[in-house]
């Protein structure tokens, strides 16, 4: 069977242009002779949909769309994914995530999603219901066995710990399949790759049947979908691979014999200036932004901002401005100015001084005498922000945030200050990641001056600051937030593992205390399996100590 | 029997705090010799303890608390939410969100929830399964029918539409139950005790038993809970009701004859002004506030939360600052004094002009000569947020912001400008509401100055500006954002009722567009249905349009 896998970039509720992506699709794989085509997992609406799913004129529309692409569909089958509902009972949404199989002019087989996963990023359990019945479906000699995502993820076989009690493919399987589907959305994070590879690879050497696995490709607000749709022949090979973090439409041939794929998955470095890239891309041009702002500190992180609003946005629509203030070192704009060349774009320098004195002079009786402390410092910050939000709505530039993960962990941003902006684009990177980061983008020649690389990381809002004047070194705290962030680690044991609690209490305290600004941070482009914002909830008011 | 219902308020995540506050109401239970009694949902932990539920050493101490408080008790029963956990399986979290029974000295009895809330602000699938059993248990002569919260709310006689599959009152009253207890932590909503009593009160005399509904007080940062427990007779009566927005403890005795109560909910705005009172205090008071600051900008909606905060703090400990700039009216500041004086608060008066001034004369050459537009209006905004952060990091005050829920709506509201603070007060109160609320403050005496409330709404940041210019008269306005916010209507529905397309066409479209600035809000304190925030999810990126 000839399989055409399609990975497109959907917009979320955009159903015109979504189904236009379906028809396009589906005359390519008309005119190669396939007998069938994929679409990922809820194209025809976009992944997530979220609350829209719970608009009944939204669901009527997804609905109206679908039939009338069946409407055109001859003998090639489409299979794609879309929100249905059934008017059965008063029991619940009536709901379903689904598989939508048409050709002939119809929707001919439907099958809904039956693991709703409902844990870090996913909701789906607010929307939908868990389907009642799992079939195969015949067409043209080939038994279909078709799944959404998260159903193929429950192996008995692979996992030591099952999220369900329920396996859907074991139940396609034993229904006589001959071939598996899987359509997908399934967000991008660094490493999934591999783990996606090796688990469908055992599972089709297992079950000797060969699998079509579509993924979605693009970034939807903070998420990022990677692409990569694989294709395995019934030996567990890798056979086929969809482009990473681009569109891809190619053509399985269940029947034939491939070499197997070898590249799977680059550097961290490499894969997370990818997705960021798409990420800020995507999010520019779904919402229609052609330009790019950024302030540049001399730094490290705006630096890399910096280059990937070049790769995102091109470097004849990157602006950056550079904002000196009394404390700024010398480097901060001869360093800036070098990233500028090498980047080729355009900047303003804008001092920040005589605001930052004035507003102080005209809040001194205001503040009754008290002795300076941190609100000078955050007044700086945000003086700049100030300044860019203007730059920004003067000319509509995007502006993007510049603070990484270790600093959002422990609340070393200024709220309205360099936390002003639409993206947080590198808010899932840890400082020890942006360094890689750095190498990395430096690999072929030096676009990152290496005086920025080498300097030691300051915030340079009193006289001769560095971060470490407040914080651990980055590498002790990098590892002790990846442990609690990510691994859901608590005091004890990485104390334990650290071996010293006085420094492990200090930075899990602020990362409980800053939970109130993150709660304003703009997105946070996730490239990790715990990033900040959707797929992370906890109490900004709570008492948990240990 | 006698039962005590315990309704405090507890601290997410403070287990010491909430341990004790079970262990002072159950020493009362004693002296008065009840027979049980019972603490609301989630108690121990606090509701909801959202993803702290997923740390490990999070839940053995929750474990290890519940066992040191059964390890206390003697003959009285103590009954109280807790987190949970069985070993038996590798399948799911084997997490429950449970009710325990303890006394003699230990745990007695657990039944787990069985109907998992996940929808608006509800995301228990995420932590918690369904219960397997539901069972009553003997005590003191009596069967107790134990369920948690939304156990109770699927009453196939009361609701045309049922979210789930199972009733496990059903099962109880099935399994021989004479007394019923619901542990509950239900978020306020305005209206909604009334719809609790109803269904209560149904129940109640259908299934011929009395009830106990145990109801936690308290907010949790956006989330208030509003007490009000309730006591059912077999008949259906209400015997006893709880106080409203505070804590309580009292014994309902089954045996005994009531009164039955009469006073259930106030107005609108009595109620609303009631929950947001304890939501700012409560904010304040579990993170260690105490002095609040607001913008005063001589309208309804900075005057309506400059009373908020005094009810909240004490007028002792509420400063207001005033920012007048070139196009403020005169009123703006002889309007607000007089506030100041009925409020007996302290103030500042501080101009914006020079520093926005020298700000556009800086910024002047990076504008490339472009003429003024909302950029110019955006910063005199930020500049009076740039003040008033300063304020509140100098003086350690809680910045409350002053945007109302139609403001919010439509992004008539400036991202870093009055949006800075840390909660959204009224962020939940439509326009016309916040005027309900001034006439209900004002019922005995003038404190909101009638010129406050009688002047057009203005953010003065052009001459002669109102909101009307940009926006539809506030009834009309109000009447759109309510079918689409709190009743998932969409455009053709809309616009039926509204009988004005362009008009609905537009409304729709300003609150799409700015889901981006909601994404940065300070929490908002929620008194409807459905309010911007955690119970309410739309893509910021996405093309769905009618």
């Amino acid at each position: 069977m000839k399989i055409a896998v399609c990975q497109s970039n959907p917009i979320i509720g955009d159903l015109k242009g979504n189904k236009g992506k379906i028809l396009a699709g589906y005359k390519l794989a008309e005119k190669d002779k396939a007998d069938l085509i994929v679409f990922p997992e809820l194209f025809l609406c976009g992944y997530p949909p979220l609350d829209l799913v719970e608009k009944k004129e939204f669901r009527d529309a997804v609905r109206k769309a679908a039939e009338e692409i069946a409407a055109v569909t001859g003998e090639v089958g489409l299979i794609f994914g879309s929100i249905t509902e059934t008017f059965e009972d008063n029991i619940g949404t009536n709901v379903y995530n689904s598989a939508i199989l048409c050709f002939d002019g119809k929707i001919q087989f439907v099958q809904h999603k039956t693991l709703i996963p409902n844990y870090d990023v996913f909701d789906e359990v607010r929307y939908f219901e868990s389907a009642k019945e799992i079939s195969v479906f015949e067409f043209k000699g080939e038994k279909l066995g078709i799944s959404i995502c998260e159903d193929i993820w429950n192996d008995v076989d692979y996992w030591k710990h099952l999220r369900y009690s329920v396996d859907p493919i074991k139940k396609l399987f034993d229904g006589g399949a001959t071939v598996l589907i899987n359509i997908s959305a399934s967000p991008y994070a660094y490493g999934k790759r591999l783990e996606r590879l090796a688990m469908l690879s055992k599972l089709t050497s297992d079950d000797k049947l060969p699998l079509v696995y579509a993924c979605c490709v693009g970034a939807q607000t903070e998420l990022i979908f990677d692409g990569a749709s694989m294709c395995f022949d019934k030996t567990g090979k890798l056979c086929l691979i969809g482009k990473k973090f681009d569109e891809d439409y190619f053509v399985f041939d269940t029947d034939k014999e491939y070499e197997p794929v070898k590249e799977i998955e680059g550097s961290l470095a490499e894969e997370v200036t990818e997705a960021l890239v798409l990420g800020l891309k995507d999010y520019a041009r779904k919402t229609g932004f052609k330009k790019a702002l950024i302030g540049l500190s001399g730094g490290i992180d705006s630096a890399i901002v910096a280059y990937l609003a070049v790769k995102a946005f091109g470097s004849e629509n990157v602006h950056v401005v550079m904002m000196p203030s009394q404390y700024s070192s010398d480097g901060s704009i001869s360093d800036s100015e070098k990233l500028i060349a090498n980047l080729g774009i355009s900047s303003d320098t804008i001092s920040i001084q005589e605001v930052v004195d004035k507003t102080l002079e005209l809040l001194k009786d205001a503040f009754h005498g008290k002795g300076e402390d941190v609100t000078e410092e955050n007044l700086q910050s945000r003086v700049r922000g100030l300044y860019l939000m203007a730059m920004s709505n003067k000319h509509g530039y995007l502006l993007c945030t510049t603070g990484n993960k270790s600093e959002i962990a422990t609340g070393y941003a200024t709220l309205y200050g360099d936390m002003c902006g639409a993206l947080a684009v590198i808010g899932d990177v840890y400082k020890t990641q942006i360094y890689q980061l750095a190498n990395h983008i430096n690999k072929n020649k030096e676009i990152i001056p290496h005086e920025i690389i080498k300097k030691a990381p300051s915030a340079e809002l009193r006289p001769n600051q560095t971060d470490q004047d407040s914080l651990p070194p980055y590498d002790l705290l990098d590892t002790i937030l990846k442990m609690y962030l990510e691994e859901q680690k608590e005091f004890d044991e990485i104390s334990k593992k650290i071996g010293n609690e006085s420094i492990v209490k200090k930075v899990l305290r602020l990362v409980d205390l800053n939970e109130f600004k993150r709660k304003q941070t703009a997105p946070v482009l996730r490239v990790s399996t715990k990033a900040f914002g959707y797929g992370r909830r906890f109490p900004i008011v709570q008492g948990w100590r240990k």
